[in-house]
């Protein structure tokens, strides 16, 4: 993978304590930004990116050359307006796409750290990026916003640094895996590891890749982004380009070709060792058992102003859970707004042009710049 | 694989003609009895077990050493009363418990079929167990049921043989799997196919098997098993065996433990060749499609009882759908029961001990037996 060109980095010189003890330094922070910072410094907006994100939220991502992850939602006279707002975003630490992370080269060995990368927390991912304010002169956010694991990057953020940010938006996501949120990343972890390329995470020195188990971890993944009705009214039991079964085991329906497919796209741009860090630190999170089991603490020192958006066919971070982070906001009487869109794209919708959402979104930030 | 002992075995002698277009001659079927046939041979119920069960519904499996699948529903006194019923299942063809599927040895080659094997269907199935009845000299069975590929089995072979049952009894199934069902399917396919042991299904004769990618189908099909609630309310975010988080890819959790631990036992009484092949056969399963998409017109020629249970907490194969065969079933004027057992439990429900669902189960049979 190509991570060398089009990739600004930020070399963190801080040394930074991680929650299981080690500490790393000088590490590389890649990100980008769209749009143009104020005089005042004050339009900025931190977006963290999900699982399988990475810094290049929209346009064409250099890398991959396709659109950015959130290309429907960010850009000019989009609900994050980049005529208005400065958007960042950070690879995460853990990633893959040029940040500190376990295809990371290790200096003393020449080779990349693959499981010899220390295990890594959101709560870390977030300190990581913290840098990236003092490096712009930002003393505090407009906003900070992400879906899914972005979203869990937000509500942690803001309970670190309760100072540095106006308005929160945690979109789709948790304060905290459920057993099944588990169950599917140690599934996906489980096919990593099954593939006899993986080799315990040292598959970078001997040049193979274990891309067979990671295509696995990402059908199993794409299965829990998307509605079950979503599916039957998409692909529902359509045949791919024959007229009846073919009484073998090629992707006879649309949905086993369309599975096969984004194992297979994944793979050319995903590090499986990156795969197995960010769905650990996923897993990890819990954000109550960090304030003593009572999430509402996490949020006692904070002035900012939350909206937290939830999809009725989200089944993987369903809208209950994005309501118990606005039950413990309310019973601290924070400014915390909600909305739980209608859509059939399940856990997706955060990604994909659901016009309620985006003006939803947009409604909010615009309302609040005015307001600021 | 041991399953020369303790199995009974009906070689069927009439050749059978498959969908796929290929004819089998002289194939053996694997199956178990429980309690006696009486003489009018009014009492026998024939059950169909679901994609990794077999024969041995009851009491101690020979083979395993372990409880029946359907040891809280089949015994004496029980809902499918072995003092009262003469119950009779038979390992599927496509399985590995004697029945005829990919592990059985081709007397042409003397190594095992493995993906020689012919595509079948569940309408296969119930062709193939059909000879049962004959086998046993039974006119007609006092009943049919089974659970999910089970219940699949139950609507196919009514259909079939429309005057061979007096009741039929679907549980926790659909007449055609969804996109979603095909999905999950597929990615235990991809996870078999993923390991380099799998060898394009030759596992047998170069005595390797493909262990670690079954094990993986094992574990994502066992997820679908349950509900979420389920899922919470047993395990939640509860550590195995430690005091905190290990910053590690050990199974810090409960359910990384459980599910790793289904996976590893499921491999040891399970052949990957016949996961593919029944997985198959599951997909393929569209009753309406046989009747030109109408559903009604495969029980229009039939005068059974029908009986449907679904489970509210089952996500596999949710109420709506089993509902649908009940509203099928209700257009042609069928004599239909339907109910839907609150559960925890997800799809697995109709496995456990849900004392709503066994005495529902129970006296429908007791009744229908009284007024026969």
């Amino acid at each position: 993978m190509n991570t060398e060109n089009n990739i600004k980095t930020l070399i963190v010189k801080k040394p930074l304590k991680l929650d299981c003890g080690k500490t790393i330094n000088e590490f590389p922070i890649a990100y980008e930004t769209y749009g143009s910072l104020n005089e005042n410094k004050d339009n900025a907006i931190l977006v963290f990116h999900a699982l399988t994100g990475d810094q290049f939220v929209t346009g064409v991502n250099p890398i991959t050359k396709k659109d950015g992850w959130w290309s429907y939602a960010v850009g000019p006279d989009k609900a994050i307006d980049t005529k208005k707002y400065f958007v960042i975003c950070a690879n995460v630490i853990g990633g893959c796409m040029g940040s500190f992370g376990p295809s990371y080269k290790d200096s003393q060995t020449g080779k990349a750290f693959g499981t010899n990368f220390p295990i890594i927390t959101i709560n870390d991912m977030v300190n990581a990026q913290y840098n990236l304010l003092d490096h712009f002169g930002i003393d505090k956010l407009f906003s900070i916003a992400g879906g899914s694991m972005g979203g869990m990057q937000v509500l942690q953020f803001i309970s670190n640094f309760p100072d540095k940010a106006k308005t929160v938006i945690p979109i789709a996501c948790t304060s905290s895996h459920s057993a099944q949120n588990i169950a599917f990343n140690e599934l996906g972890r489980q096919a990593i590891a099954a593939d006899s390329n993986w080799k315990e995470g040292n598959y970078s020195s001997n040049d193979t890749i274990p891309n067979k188990g990671l295509a696995v971890a990402r059908m199993a993944a794409h299965i829990t982004y998307l509605s079950k009705k979503g599916l039957q009214e998409k692909f529902g039991r359509k045949l791919q380009e024959r007229e009846d079964i073919k009484f073998g085991f090629d992707a006879d329906f649309q949905i086993e070709s369309y599975l096969r497919y984004q194992g297979s796209v994944f793979v050319d741009r995903f590090d499986a060792n990156s795969y197995l860090y960010i769905t650990r630190a996923m897993d990890y999170f819990d954000l109550a058992k960090q304030f003593k089991g009572n999430l509402s603490d996490a949020f006692k020192a904070t002035k900012a102003k939350f909206f937290i958006i939830s999809f009725t066919s989200d089944w993987l971070y369903p809208t209950q859970e994005n309501k118990d982070i606005v039950i413990a906001l309310n019973s601290i009487g924070a400014d915390v707004g909600f909305v739980e869109i209608e859509s059939d794209k399940g856990h997706d919708s955060f990604l994909l042009d659901v016009p309620d959402f985006l003006n939803a979104l947009k409604n909010f930030l615009d309302k609040s710049y005015i307001e600021s």
